[in-house]
């Protein structure tokens, strides 16, 4: 990273349609690159990682949130202060199972999607937003969270709303960690 | 385009760090799959121009700029409306000939380089930022008005600035627009 996030300039807002105009050109170059559609989706899932793992230092710094003490209230930065700041929505969050480990993002509406009508021809298994899901597992990883980031429903194959779900595995290095949970 | 500009969400304000990352995959994508820098500069030109030519309408609807008059008004509007929309910066203007269709931008800072310490090593040519000049380029071609746009300078390249040169070739179907010039 070139410079520390607090140094960056202060006012970065941005409106969203150039990054999703991109991001849709990210997507056409490795439809074109590969043919098979999981391996779209592993690497937009890889890019999302690196991305992820860049942006936490941004996160932290500029939303100064402070330490999280439970997956629910990790969920919860994720989607009111995480999704707020970088695209703009906020999804409703759900807890799916009694073990308190598996939580669902649902977005009424995808902006990544804003331009696009329908999965490109002969993709039908494409995710085309798998960079998000990349993107909040390499954000978890680096506050020592490792989950599973997949998506559960897509409102580009059909379905009414979009659903990211999150199934954090454990809690990575609780006791000394590297590098400062979310505080 | 799924949906009018003006149906959008009016939301959409967003940090625009994201943004920067996702480029910087796309480039490094572009990087991976073509060996000569000038291929890569090709095809962010070429993906740029496609993005313009979309943006454009969105630009038109959010702005509601009135029909520039000159080659000047139009780059002014380009440098503190669009440049401000979509990346958050206002670059400065200046016009670099007599006959007055030569144009520059000048960015004293590049925020899509924010997270880029220096070119990929044997990428000495690459113009990293070359989906800008595509997608001005669209935009402009789009309003009716054919233009090269190029690199002049590049802060990645060890000048003090990035400057984006605009040179303007003609005034297309200046009496019949089959579309809105900038209105």
């Amino acid at each position: 990273m070139s410079r520390p996030a607090n140094k960056r300039q202060e006012n970065s807002k941005i409106s969203r349609e150039l990054f999703v105009l991109t991001y849709g050109a990210l997507v056409a170059q490795l439809c074109k690159d590969y043919e098979q559609d999981e391996d779209v989706n592993r690497h937009l899932d890889r890019m999302g990682h690196n991305i992820g793992i860049r942006l936490v230092e941004d996160f932290l710094a500029r939303s100064a949130v402070r330490k999280c003490r439970s997956y629910s209230e990790t969920v919860g930065m994720i989607a009111q202060v995480a999704f707020k700041l970088y695209l703009g929505i906020t999804p409703t969050v759900s807890c799916s199972n009694t073990k308190g480990n598996e939580f669902s993002l649902i977005l009424d509406k995808n902006p990544l999607v804003d331009f696009v009508e329908e999965l490109p021809a002969g993709r039908s298994s494409l995710c085309y937003c798998s960079l998000l899901c990349g993107i909040i597992r390499g954000a978890l990883e680096m506050v020592h969270l490792a989950a599973e980031v997949t998506f559960i429903q897509d409102s580009l194959k059909g379905d009414s709303v979009t659903e990211i779900g999150i199934a954090f595995l454990k809690k990575l290095e609780d006791k000394k960690p590297k590098r400062n949970n979310l505080k």
